[in-house]
């Protein structure tokens, strides 16, 4: 009759501790997103399978969870139709049988969600729409160490404005975020115009998502790598030669932009002119003066081998590393300018991050960075020394308890050890074990479990105890 | 190429003023939930179908929703096994089809995780545990007003004592949480023992569960449809006679519990003893008294007709409604005995209660409750005049923002009257419209929309803002 409990591969359960940790990943983000003037929704878990296919490419819609219509699901069908053919008797055609039996998938990110919210509900929206969602996403992905079939992701995006104060907003927001977190960061920006310009001065303007891809893994295989990406999808020599010094500029932002421009103005191998890669780098150029202006104080920098893989990017691209923990990019995003356009609001341009709450709980984890005493649920734990000691303690707890303080009456007259054990366990901070003596003298005490000092108060005075435990 | 975007059926975007609504509604609960001591946890929206199956019954298992296997989920099934002896050509059998292609389906509630969780973690857990929960499950119900395919249960369980005090925390949680969103309820108690008991004295103690599933509808149906339901069930006028007084007994708690006992004890007119049913007076003797030395300012009601549908309750049961408007209960719970027995861990005694979030946020709109306010998600508007004037203004809004003022900068500059109508749709309550002279003055002007109320301030004199839009 008894199972053996277990959870599919590559999902999560959190305990309180783990809890307690990305709550306050999510609420810190969450107060940011506010001060912003960023609004909170929600979608559904399910999305029709029609909203999501097509979407992320051949190999997201193979990743995409999908869900068995309820009901008599598979009557209706005839099977030897979907038969593969010259196959073995029982190979069947999986991806075009799924499409007859399922309807519905779960959301793979949300971004799209976001999009089809935004049609969906265009008439009710204030535009220009800042939006924040925080919601888990699923996909089936192998799982492996840091990737999971089930993971949130919180996402802040404005749509419907083309202002480049909207992209100093979400920078200072990250710069905002990881402050409060205490993790030193770099706010990597580039800008996905001046790739745009980068394929046309090297003369294969058709070759912008090949030379993306390839430059976007420069961190992470090296230029000789990159370099024979790019070859390998068809360009010459002489056009990686073109983008060769781009990647390996040095700098800072004013003269990266000043040899850029004259890049992209004529002064390439090719003499190219780009006007796209111009615009690029006027937008970059305003984007890093509103930043010197508003004082973010976390390092930003121009890089121009960042390429971000998604490929409806249009404008300012991000991605930000810690700087002393080794992992990879923990909140990117960038600008799109087309994003609602499949679902038939076209001309919507809009830019918005997306932060990594499962790399950053990492980050703090490693670093040491989570706030102490937030694993605790109570700040106190009476013990429950019997019935009587218990009727008198309620009137106390719930004194403190309408005060604000967290606290717990051990509910079973147990051992002594067992109470302490169960305080140590849940890194509750005071015990107070009021016994007959306490009773008669109406009186309460208190002790500290790290320090050990112990306090008697009157039963009545809880001001002071609500003094002495915080 | 353009689809017209649309939703699962049963399922719903929140947009920002339901999220304002709802968060308020889950960050107040949170919060007393934390004060009473629970910690979270969350678990997988996908479990094994092996966990989930002949937990919820036969109808139940129908309600799952299964998530198909991925990659080549349909190759190697020989499909003529699932055909339907003397069906049409295309008809299967979907149940034994489905548990072929699909291992996984979404959490159809929070109680079986919850149980599943504890025997898998037990090891690391500190017991009495007390966790609460608050995350979406999904039931493939047919969409109607007000049941939706995805929505979020509250649960707040203590597993692993026996102890009355925990009902009591359970009774002022509720009460607490309803006095802070400004409900009156009725707080229904009532325990399983007790119809046990009944079923016990009138003779029939196998039919407890048809007892009990009759005794739930009385609300709804009435006394003489729950009588008829009963002798459908196979009980006997004369059973049936036995339990007649107690749905109708009137009385405060102390005269309901006299009576009761009193047909407990061979008073009835089977003259039967229960012990069961004794032991379940003797429970709410005592909760009664722990209740009432604890202050708990709503009413509270000993109900011996409220019966609860699930299976499960072997304890104490409790049911909340409000009183100043109609709808269904909007919390409830009881204590079980043997929740973990099924993964394998018997004689875990726990209790827990669950809140309605949907039907509570139909109670806050329909008493008019929601705090004024909660629906704005900026403080301030800066009007955007043209690029100078955005420069003057980003230290402005920073140094705001970093005194925790959320406010916005419309990022566009648009004419007034849209800007305007931007503050107005998202309820912004105060807009600053700096120009050239506030410049020269080194100014800014702020004007609170409602009252019309207008003032000038320093650049500097951040304070006198903030004091003057709180």
């Amino acid at each position: 009759m008894a199972q053996k409990p277990s959870i599919p591969k590559g999902t999560r359960d959190f305990g309180p501790v783990e809890m307690a940790g990305r709550n306050y990943i999510f609420d810190t983000i969450r107060s940011v997103f506010k001060l912003y003037g960023y609004a909170p929704i929600e979608t559904p878990s399910m999305e029709n399978l029609s909203t999501l296919l097509g979407k992320y490419g051949d190999e997201g819609d193979k990743l995409l969870f999908r869900i068995l219509n309820s009901g008599d699901a598979f009557s209706g069908i005839d099977f030897s139709q979907f038969h593969v053919e010259g196959g073995a008797p029982d190979e069947y055609n999986s991806k075009a049988l799924s499409l007859k039996v399922c309807e519905k998938g779960l959301r793979y990110d949300l971004t799209v969600p976001f999009a089809r919210y935004v049609v969906q509900h265009q008439n009710d929206i204030a535009f220009p729409f800042k939006r924040y969602q925080i919601q888990p996403v699923w996909r089936a992905d192998r799982p492996q160490k840091g990737r999971y079939r089930e993971f949130y992701q919180c996402d802040v995006d404005v749509i419907g404005s083309k202002s480049l104060l909207n992209e100093l907003e979400l920078v200072q927001i990250v710069d905002k975020v990881f402050s409060i977190f205490g993790i030193s960061v770099c706010i990597k920006i580039n800008n996905r115009k001046v790739l745009t310009g980068l394929a046309e001065i090297c003369g294969f303007p058709d070759k912008v998502v090949d030379i993306t891809v390839a430059i976007d893994k420069i961190d992470k295989i090296g230029l000789e790598a990159v370099e024979a990406e790019m070859k390998e999808a068809g360009l010459p020599e002489s056009a990686v030669e073109v983008i060769r010094p781009v990647l390996l500029l040095k700098g800072d932002v004013q003269e990266k932009l000043s040899v850029m421009r004259g890049l992209m103005s004529g002064g390439s191998a090719s003499g190219a002119v780009s006007e796209t890669g111009l615009k690029g780098l006027d937008e970059l150029d305003e984007l890093f003066g509103l930043i010197a202006g508003a004082g973010v104080g976390q390092e930003t920098e121009l890089d121009l081998s960042l390429a971000r893989g998604l490929n409806y990017y249009t404008g300012a691209i991000f991605e930000v590393k810690a700087k002393d923990f080794a992992i990879g990019s923990i909140c990117g995003g960038g600008r799109y300018d087309n994003l609602t356009g499949i679902f038939g609001l076209p001309g919507m341009s809009g830019v918005g991050i997306s932060f990594g709450a499962d790399r950053i709980y990492d980050v703090l984890t490693g670093l040491d960075k989570f706030p102490s005493g937030m694993k605790s649920s109570a700040k106190i734990l009476f013990a429950n020394m019997g019935d009587s000691e218990v009727r008198y303690l309620v009137p106390v707890v719930k004194a403190l308890r309408d005060a604000g303080v967290s606290c717990e009456i051990y509910p079973d007259t147990a051992k002594l050890k067992k109470q302490f054990d169960y305080a140590d366990r849940k890194a509750i901070p005071f015990i107070s074990i009021v016994g007959g003596d306490e009773i008669a003298g109406n009186s309460v005490n208190v002790k500290n479990l790290e320090s050990g000092e112990q306090k008697n108060f009157s039963k009545d005075d809880i001001q002071s105890i609500i003094d002495f435990i915080r």
